[in-house]
């Protein structure tokens, strides 16, 4: 951030009056200008509780590789609401939310990953501009060397171990690694 | 918006391509500026399973109302740092969490917020720029009609019930009511 967005005057990175952190301040019309995290909510599509939705992505980043349906919430809109979205969207699926899965502060990019365990009624869904190929795999051929995040492989895992238990419980992790080392596909 | 944050001109409300949302577009350096729903984090402080610790707001909104420490999450932070550091600057009170309590998307303000269940271990707390009065309340004798938002209401009376049950489940809300209507400090 260079300019202030209200008035266009130049900022300066400085901590504001009764602040600790260093803020964009524009000391024209004296806006604060703060960044946050932003959420990402999507998915876990299981059909017939042994098989899952996965989305080939048609985008960087990790083009090619499979993910779940997910992505950044919008404004005015409820957690489930994207989740819900995003699964249309990206896998052309209606689904219905079982319940939040995963909770995953991914702390040095300012993201927290909300997945929510969700019930495929029918084997329908398509491809999409996100997602270059949509498909059903079988918990037994999940293609684990070839997917697109480390969220992603946490809850397809939890997933596993919980249906072998019969037991889903909510999934809270923090992921604080310097960026590529999550990219690394045998992580 | 008015202003390119990045190159200082003027920006254009409209649909990107691929989108389905109208953005703020800069036409001189093809920027495309998001906004997004905000997290709040903080804690419910227990004392000895029957006493909440609430703070009074020394700032608007709300000022002189009753709440629960909670602010907005910062970048690089997990969602339990988030948490933990508001109710020690709020409050000035180390808790242990025990768990996700409430997420509660307040979607006509685009904020989710997150209330984590903790123990005070010390009654131990003090005043803070944010708090003008820090104290223990019995659950008996909790200030309903003082309280400053319906989601500390709602965790409260959560709490209340859980305590009876002896469970602690997550509890997932969504408030989407016209600003006003969740200030009146009767419902
Ligand atoms: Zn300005
Ligand atoms: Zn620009």
């Amino acid at each position: 951030m260079k300019f202030c967005s209200v008035c266009g005057h130049t900022v300066t990175l400085k901590v504001p009056e009764n602040d600790n952190l260093p803020r964009f301040v524009c000391e024209n019309c004296a806006t604060i200008h703060y960044s946050n995290p932003k959420i990402v909510a999507g998915c876990l599509p299981v059909y017939q509780d042994t098989y899952v939705l996965l989305c080939k992505r048609a985008i960087e980043p990790r083009l090619g590789y499979w993910t779940l349906p997910a992505g950044f919430m919008e404004n005015n809109e409820s957690t489930e609401q994207a989740a819900l979205r995003e699964t249309a969207e990206e896998a052309n699926a209606q689904v219905d939310i079982r319940k939040l899965y995963t909770l995953t502060s991914i702390v040095h990019v300012s993201q927290v990953q909300l997945i929510y365990l969700a019930d495929l009624p029918k084997p329908e869904f398509d491809i999409s501009s996100e997602s270059s190929e949509v498909r059903l795999f079988h918990l037994d051929e999940i293609p684990w060397d070839q997917l697109a995040f480390q969220t992603i492989r946490n809850a397809l895992r939890f997933y596993i171990e919980d249906l072998a238990r019969g037991e889903f419980p909510l999934h809270c992790v923090d992921i604080n690694t310097p960026p590529g080392v999550y990219t690394d596909p045998k992580n």
